[in-house]
């Protein structure tokens, strides 16, 4: 069971000897499966690795869900600014941008979403929201919340635009979504803390722009990540996975798998049981039907 | 340009002269595509036909925002009924009754949402959905929805639980997810078009349920389906898929195909391009950072 | 039980002598409690009458979302346009306003709000809203929907900003909320009818804008006005005002009066028990400590 | 200014020799306003003094928006716990309560609210909450929140049905919503701050309760109450009110004074420029409309 890739790394670079023995494992990162993906697509994976990053249950709790929820406490937690009435601009809407959106607009927040995918902003537009470019959102944002995978989505350039006060957060995984560094040189004056995780960067003009934890991942560093309830799902996951690996019945050549959709409704299903919710059972008739109707004559 | 697959099993079987002269097509609803698959399962199809069906951009627009809204149009012309505080009760939680569910909260409705897939269900609740089996939401509901693509979701087993007034509308392609049977044998009177597309079934014990549309397709037969926005994005798929085959640049051989990634992103840029919303687009040290980040060293 | 004040109008100027043998009475409308204010303030009015116009059951029923669901109802049949992404102006938002854009952002529109009360303004700032003068909102607006009781709330100088294909509906009580003679004037071609309920204006410069029910209240003329569920509530609430009065315990003077709270009370209790819905009872040492607490030594 | 009614009290009492020189004053809180009110009827009030705690605006800021944000902030700072999916009930559905049932259900909760008031409990209703008695929900619910005014809203006798797990929280001015005796002698095990603010009460059969703040108001205990935001709209009220009295022209007499609309239009009127957004103002056709509208012939 890794996390981000170092333990398979060090395996197959330094205990070779150990890898005849290995009958698989998952990986739980994003990063840690590019990583995996290069050494296969190299041949030298010497094992199947199970992608447990991309489950659906997954995507929806940790992404959508727990990151919507706990960057919003991250937030809270670092300004307690109010964010009904308040325009948030959320940059991305992927899986966490969206539960990033939702979870402001549900708090009472005018949401502006930016994207450069068309189809992402697309189903932005669709969900409700107004979508700009980040020149057009800067000026009008009082919160802005980067979660792209991207670099430099708020940067120098949009610095003169901002308005007194804006609030400058990042979602993503890396520092690099607000360029920090056009920050500083902009600033005749950082006050560091003046609330815990809240920077304040005065710049020549008279504004402050207020960045929070340094431009590192805002749920993680100041509110506390993921609700245990999402960490339940993904180790799930990945202790159905192993199972499923250690029982033999997988029969995987070395490579990158997907998690077995089986694996994914069997994490659904116990996720629900715990919650008490209940669902409804296909009848032999339903079956019938359904089977027919795709594979019929 | 075929709809249903007709036009294609009319090639095949009536005019095979033709066939060779046809350098691919596409098909616009699901049931095509599943007799398409036979085909070419069978060796039997002889050219190549893009599954236009699914594109993002096409179930976003279609089944999730179309059909909820357009759906609900149907249910409010038919029974002029208020939603706001009534339990309206959604069988299935796929893109149609996820934007059926939508656009029943939207308008103030307390929903639940049935569903045999645990994974749905999950999503439904994470949405904030109340989830539950039909036979637990049978004395709760106000109103029912079925789309589910399955048979006797509403069956003759649920109708003693159902409360006096209780409505039912199917949005499923066939009109088999309510037993209509079933109701009219447990019914002592029934009285036609009570309403414009609305029929009353008296039971034994002075209860009535209304059924809308004699069990098909509310949406279709009580409003006016799909607003025009939804039929342009998809006829804007299916004609950028015949310039694309037609360009001869794909060289696909025959069997189903998807819809190319770019297609689906050049219908969602034209689609906001229209509507006037812009997006941002990637500096080129973004478009370095993203490659050299998943493809790099 | 008067409506629009036409029956305490005609009592008083054609049959005075019936005025002794006359309890009371209740009106429904607001344009007929102006009126009996107007002789109250006179000396004129010989009996007590109730307000039964403005309950807080009546207000929330039928003005928010009554109305805010009919107004969406009768724009969808005269047009069956997508609400989902459009820009979706409404002007005013009291309570009815309120309902209106909460319906259309229920559905996915993207709401803008147009206010002259900043106390109304903010409220619905505050609720997310994005609140603009209607100067600004013309240009970006694709559905306009008027409900502030005010006139050429859209008028000639509006037109020139508003986007090809804008549409245009009323959903105040009289037709002077958007100026449709300043629109027939800057026509050079009216269709009459282009969909029910829905006429299209040809601007010199090309650009179409529809006009829903010539300007006239949208809910009533478009669709069918408010649910049966809405009329029950005012119904209701005349008809107990009317026994109470009956009853003789009320011993009101002459003049406008309020419907007693016990009698809002009593709607919203019979309401919620129609439908199933279930309420806690203040317990003995419950009641004591409130008691206590707002009246205590 | 006054707070809770103490500066007034001690002057009337020790200081008597004062009051001839005081022109008004005003009154921030519920409290301080009800013991106001008790004075005045008896005669006791020296001048008059202004009920600041009862604006518009205040309501919509402080108790909707701003006591919804917090709350939830509390709650997620001494639990952590994911809200989407999860079934939250919300006892009390006034301007507090509304506001933390709608933040709850902004974050994807599944909310239950409970009432004793039949009025409120049918607004809950139609803003699409499942409303039940607290017997009902407190098998259902994952989080309980107070927010009512009155006492043992979750008492001894609905622990039997509670959850393993549930979190119980206080949002009220005071600490009897929750009686925490009863849960107390209910449990066989107390341990305290098993996180910050969170105590775990073991029950006999094995079920824990999580009480948060020891009952206290938890977003004044586990987070940081109002944001600043919503304290610019109070203090702005108080200060507006104190330079009206100090002006003279208010001219009241002794007693219990609202704020006069044209206050609260103002601190709306600024609250909305600061924040950048700009409303229309009544051309003089439009008010001549709705003035002879209202008091016309």
């Amino acid at each position: 069971m890794d996390d981000g890739g170092d333990l398979v790394n060090t395996l197959h670079a330094e205990r070779p000897e150990l890898l005849a023995a290995v009958r698989g494992g998952c990986e739980s990162t994003a990063t840690g499966v590019i990583r995996l993906r290069r050494m296969a697509a190299e041949g030298a994976l010497a094992f199947p690795m199970v992608a447990a990053d991309a489950t659906t249950t997954k995507r929806m709790f940790d992404n959508t869900c727990g990151t919507g929820q706990s960057v919003i406490d991250g937030v809270l937690r670092a300004t307690n600014t109010l964010l009904a009435g308040r325009v948030v601009v959320v940059a991305g809407y992927g899986a966490c941008g969206r539960g990033i959106a939702e979870a402001a607009r549900g708090l009472g927040a005018q949401v502006v979403v930016t994207e450069v995918d068309p189809v992402r902003a697309l189903e932005a537009v669709l969900a409700g929201f107004r979508v700009q470019p980040m020149a057009d959102a800067a000026p009008a944002g009082e919160v802005f919340i980067t979660a792209t995978g991207s670099r430099d989505v708020i940067a120098g350039g949009h610095l003169p635009a901002l308005r007194d006060g804006a609030i400058l957060a990042n979602a993503g995984h890396f520092d690099v979504e607000i360029d920090v560094q056009a920050l500083a040189e902009a600033a005749v004056k950082v006050t560091r803390d003046v609330r815990p995780h809240t920077d304040e960067y005065l710049l020549a003009d008279g504004r402050r722009l207020l960045l929070l934890a340094e431009g590192r991942v805002v749920n993680l560093v100041a509110a506390e990540g993921n609700p245990p309830q999402v960490m339940d799902v993904s180790f799930a996951g990945q202790a159905l996975v192993l199972a499923w690996l250690a029982a033999g019945a997988a029969g995987l050549p070395p490579g990158v798998h997907a998690v077995p959709a089986e694996i994914d409704e069997q994490i659904a299903r116990l996720t629900l049981e715990s919650s008490g919710a209940r669902i409804d059972i296909l009848t032999p008739a339903q079956r019938d039907y359904l089977t027919s109707w795709r594979h019929g004559p």
